[in-house]
């Protein structure tokens, strides 16, 4: 069983592109630039503008967090993401979800400039990913993508169970992974709550991506030796082990699913941290568009 | 084992738009207006066009057809379309596909207004037919949902496997039915040439989606029984035995697969003169949403 670092990924890619961002420097250009709109006091998305805040800094990107309190207006928001479309000097934003239920999300993100949508959540970036064209793709399936290729997994014909239809991960995940190429070319079946069979379907799977949100779902009756294993579930319970008072948990219960796998991503540390660096990955894209 | 006659459902789903137009008119409003842009003289896209165009005149919409030779540049192209665009009476137009090889065909669909893409293809259509909003949904997976709730067909819990991932059906046929709702809810797997096994995953399908394009391919050994058929295929084959020297075949080898069937759709009569009637609709909507 191999573990995969998506600690020692991340940090490979951002040393690609911090390198990228020096050339860029060194011949005039300017500094690719991250913004993101944060909305409310919930922790959870707190937590992740800081830490992509705190990504940027590192790579040498210029960031900007825009804040408001949760009672902003619709037409706040909107003024701020007209100014940011405008704003040549910002090459990709994004705006953290969820948002206050007064708040229409569809339109909020439909409001965002497909070229500065580095989010890929875009009717239009959406369209294009699935239609094989370039594209700013979902963080999080950019992210599993590139875990794939780094560890060079075999995907061509491989059978590939995607526990989850989201928008964000589990429908944009079966659409990569059975297009044309590599990581690709995959046999996938998209399993979610109406699935009959559902622990039969997966120990078919040569690659699970978990993508639930239901902690340890998976168990080791659920899987194949040998499969690879992808878990995308972050599920914060409570723990008494923690300062915090809770810890993240994966879709998979790592313990006992683990010796069987042939390569599996621990929570965290595995497709956590990949998401962060496929949104500056977006935003260098963005950058080099202009 | 019950026939899905989809002459009949296309029949009673005109009748319905033109009962539809008929109260349009009556209350004073205009009619639905679909025109279509034809380059050169490919054999299948003219009869193609030229059914559209009929269906138009049966069911009271005005028509509009613009031909070019296969010379026709692709600036004059993009600017018939601006043309269309900005043209109020014109309700939603197509552009029969494929075009000759110096025209960017997807630079054609990404420059057609989306709310005038009745055929469903730019990106922002896709997009949001993937995420699950209104949009204009390509006109033959639409077709089908229609042939399986015309039917009563059972989707939810079914195993269902589409054969063939296409951009026009394949892949918009995947996402529609692992959809939630009716008809959707479906285990969707996604087969294509690199997948292992093939008739042993169709094997296993409630429900098979054959859209490949390969006569004949699906044969009794890859169909359980009682599974639901519906063929997308419409290759045109030679024939000693029609007028044309050509006959339609479908993907299905319907003399053996369909006495082992719940539901089977017969080529031609089945999922084709369905495409028509969604083309139809979404122009029908296109001038509702006006």
């Amino acid at each position: 069983m191999e573990l995969i670092d998506g600690k020692k990924v991340s940090d490979t890619v951002k040393q690609e592109i911090t390198q990228k961002v020096t050339e860029i420097i060194n011949n005039g250009g300017k500094r690719p630039h991250l913004a993101a709109i944060l909305v409310g006091n919930d922790g959870g998305s707190i937590t992740y503008v800081n830490h992509k805040v705190k990504a940027c800094e590192q790579i040498g990107f210029t960031s900007t967090l825009q804040k408001y309190e949760d009672t902003v207006s619709e037409e706040e928001l909107l003024a701020k993401i007209a100014e940011f479309n405008a704003n040549n000097d910002i090459d990709g934003f994004i705006v953290q979800l969820p948002l206050p239920k007064h708040i229409n999300e569809q339109k909020i993100i439909e409001a965002i400039d497909p070229t500065k949508d580095v989010d890929g959540f875009h009717p239009v970036n959406v369209g294009k990913m699935v239609i094989g064209l370039p594209c700013f793709k979902s963080a999080t399936p950019a992210g599993i993508i590139k875990l794939l290729s780094f560890y060079n997994i075999e995907t061509s014909g491989k059978k590939c169970v995607v526990i989850g239809r989201s928008n964000i991960v589990g429908k944009p995940m079966s659409v990569l992974l059975s297009q044309k190429g590599y990581p690709g070319d995959c046999t996938v079946t998209v399993c979610h709550s109406r699935t009959q069979n559902l622990a039969e379907e997966c120990a078919q799977a040569d690659i699970v991506i978990a993508a639930l949100g239901s902690p340890e779902f998976v168990t080791k009756d659920m899987v194949k030796n040998g499969a690879v294993v992808i878990d995308v579930g972050t599920t914060r319970v409570p723990s008494d082990k923690t300062k915090s008072g809770w810890k993240l948990k994966g879709d998979v219960k790592f313990d006992e699913v683990s010796p069987k796998c042939s390569y599996i991503t621990p929570v965290p540390g595995g497709v956590g941290p990949m998401t962060i660096v496929s949104l500056l990955q977006n935003t260098l894209d963005a950058a080099a568009n202009k």
